[in-house]
């Protein structure tokens, strides 16, 4: 893979001198295109030590205009990166929609490193592979660009590149230390990086190798390609957005709402001696999950007015404050419009020993926004697979979540918005959309059960609450949330 | 000062029962007003353990609409928020201008908890109190409301409530170790308490003190609070605000950038040498500088077409580019919009062993903003002050900061301009809007002036740069900031 770019390949000055302007002209056009098309542009930088990759991040701060480029590097984890998913500090560094955004030491660099370091075993190495290719799909899926540089240097090239700045006191300091070690290992890490170039160079974020031993050939081959990848994307036509029009939903016949038993109904005073007793029980398992510094996720979904707000209320009435951040789910802010539809998920994520209840949440792509006709069929199609490689991660890193949808029949509901009506300080609560949304009743039930169908998982279970009591579903939000607590120890 | 809220009050359940929907009610209300008004709203919840301060959290995102509503509690600092000034944290959690923040654990909790743990000393503890005023003074001029309730109970009150919580097995839970311990340390808690309250209990921005015990008579007490607060701050007419209008700048006279000798040029053989060598010299102070876990800033600003973007790459390509981050001051984003003027720049402060350099920076306030008129008179003259503490922040830190302006001349200016628009790739960086600049010269010179008198401190001076000369300009840049390094360490 590697030999074609080690084919010796330079360019003289003088051709070097007439094509830098014109590469220049013709990315800065491109990148003022790609600002007003609000398309995303990632650009990973990777590759052998020595290949000039910080040299070519300066380079292209010059011939861009570097008020819309946002360079990210990452090194060793923070504690608050470590306190979550792996994949979480490269969300928080996306560039918004319309600026470049370039990353080294990006989501390539662990995998690589560590399996060479053997740190983590084959079976890790490939999965990590394949959780790349997933992300990838989904932020291109979303409209981005993704373009992925490798700069290659054969072993002699990488030695010749190293003398050559060993051999003054001004540039001696470029060659750490780190690089002298790492070429012992460089055929370990060629081998492996041979191995993640292909399992990852698919066709919608194909890998580019810049053959790097001549400056000038790697500085305008680097620009050949994000030129070229610039107009290709900007020059294709986008697929006609299909129709997110409303189709009747299919006849499920009976659907997994209709396993609620929704009769189901707890005295008052059963009711205050339980709710305490299921308090205390939580706040314990919480501070049994704290120790071991892991942190869970409660996600609340349901009807309008089926009493997510009171049943949250009972959770963190069980926790200390500084514990748990409730993350209510309204319009989305611009940085938070500009980025892929999950990005503000990822945002809030707990550290250790942390609680995020969201009130309403990701599943919005595949409920509301599916019904409404938001999301295209295609997005929200997709979205069931986005959410459960979102949800593997969170368990995976130890996350414990729980996932509620609160059910209640269509009279009760009703009953509801009739007594919010009536009471000044709820009829905030209640809008003319509410009554709306209950003509589309119908296509919201079989959304649920789609939902449940495709993200109901082993280690993500959905938990159907029966409602209509509320206190009934209070106590059962709570001793789910512990069980689930519990269960993960 | 405590003993207004030892008085014993209580509520009965009628009138609680009467009183409580006309509060929700009237807080619905105003919370939608101040939404309206973008509003930035920030309520601090402190006070005696016990008092039930997370109950009123829970009681007010009952109370009020929560998808406007951000809580944040503050913890144990993480490796993040260590690696940057104590102000970081509180900061980067401040809500939108439009919600409500509530805050506890906030930034009163540190001073007095450390102080009573004697881990600070009489003088920083005073220090911490008068930061405190300055940034809500800051942040009340930029139009915020700052709502500070401090929750009261006596020594016997705070008896009797542990008591009564720790003689059901249910509710045991929520007296903690911690809590039973600060007991006997409740009159040195008194003491510092009331001296922070009475030294931070400003017109702009005063302390309400809750008498705590019973909790119907406390949560009807900080509804009544808010409720007034907030509607004194909507019925204030707002002060016309004054005409930012030009007016012609003062007759300085000679002014600090008369004393720029721009006739200092280098010679090509010279730069190169003396280029190698100062960006060896700053990869290793900056080495030095990591080792000890500190961060650095350089400020760039300057006439258009000084040649910062130039400049900047000169020393970046000094360092590894994990380590350092560029922020071009574009257009900010609603997010940033929505903040005070200084939060987009807070945002982007270094971590442990890492520059930012500013491509342009906070003293756009009293730069741009003040000669176009965007900022009022008042607001650019208190940001003068605004931005010393800030930097001063930074310093007491051990940030070392580098503060640069590039110096041409009118002539060479535009012998710069007309060179841009003949390079194709170098034409997006000239506009109309630059020659119009050049209009307001004279304007520009005194507001340099201004800021060269108001801002450069021992502490954080502001090094003027001669630039008419490109290279001459870079290796005075690099060793400005190789100075700075070296004379922190």
């Amino acid at each position: 893979m590697f030999e074609t770019a080690e084919l010796g390949r330079t360019l003289d000055k003088a051709a070097y001198d007439k094509r830098e302007p014109e590469l220049r002209t013709e990315l800065l056009a491109l990148q003022e295109r790609a600002r007003e098309a609000r398309l995303p542009v990632y650009v990973l930088i990777n590759g052998v030590d020595g290949a000039g990759k910080g040299e070519t991040v300066n380079l292209l701060h010059e011939w861009m205009d570097p008020r819309f480029l946002n360079t990210c590097a990452f090194g060793p984890r923070t504690d608050e990166e470590r306190a979550r998913p792996d994949w979480w500090r490269y969300w928080r560094a996306l560039a918004l929609k319309g600026r470049i955004g370039i990353y080294f030491g990006n989501w390539y660099t662990d995998p690589i490193v560590l399996r060479a370091l053997k740190k983590l075993d084959k079976d890790r190495f490939e999965t990590s592979l394949t959780r790349i290719k997933m992300v990838e799909r989904a932020l291109v899926d979303d409209g981005a660009l993704i373009i992925k540089l490798w700069f290659h240097l054969s072993k002699p090239a990488q030695k010749r590149v190293y003398r050559q700045l060993l051999s003054s006191k001004r540039t001696r300091w470029r060659v750490t230390k780190q690089d002298l070690q790492n070429q012992d290992r460089y055929d370990r890490f060629r081998e492996l990086s041979e191995r993640a170039l292909r399992e990852t160079s698919t066709g919608f974020a194909p890998w580019t190798i810049i053959e790097a031993e001549d400056a000038r050939y790697r500085d305008v081959a680097v620009g050949e390609t994000l030129v070229a990848a610039l107009r290709d994307r900007l020059e294709r036509k986008p697929a006609p957005r299909p129709s997110a029009e409303q189709r009747p939903p299919p006849n499920h016949g009976r659907t997994i709402l209709d396993t609620v038993d929704n009769t189901q109904k707890v005295s008052d005073k059963k009711y205050e001696h339980r709710l305490d007793e299921l308090q205390a029980r939580l706040h314990g398992a919480f501070e049994e999950l704290k120790k071991q510094g892991r942190s869970a996720i409660a996600v609340f979904e349901g009807w309008d007015a089926a009493g997510k707000g009171g049943a949250i209320r009972r959770i963190t009435a069980a926790l200390d404050a500084r514990d748990y951040q409730i993350i209510p789910i309204a319009a989305p802010t611009d940085e938070e419009r500009a980025q892929h539809y999950l990005w503000r998920f990822w945002r809030h994520l707990p550290g250790s020993g942390k609680v995020t209840v969201y009130d309403r949440s990701w599943y919005g792509r595949v409920l509301v926004e599916r019904v409404e006709g938001f999301a295209t069929e295609a997005e929200w199609q997709r979205a069931y697979n986005e959410i459960n490689e979102f949800e593997e991660q969170l368990v995976e890193h130890g996350t414990v979540i729980a996932k509620l949808w609160l059910h209640i029949d269509p009279a009760e509901q009703l009953k509801r918005f009739k007594e919010r009506e009536r009471i000044s300080f709820k009829k905030f609560k209640i809008t003319q959309e509410d009554y709306r949304n209950r003509d589309k009743a119908a296509h919201y039930v079989h959304a649920v059960h789609d939902m449940v169908e495709r993200t109901s998982t082993d280690v993500a279970p959905c938990h159907l609450v029966a409602a209509n009591d509320k206190r009934f579903a209070r106590l059962d939000v709570l001793e789910h949330l512990c069980q689930r607590i519990e269960a993960a120890r």
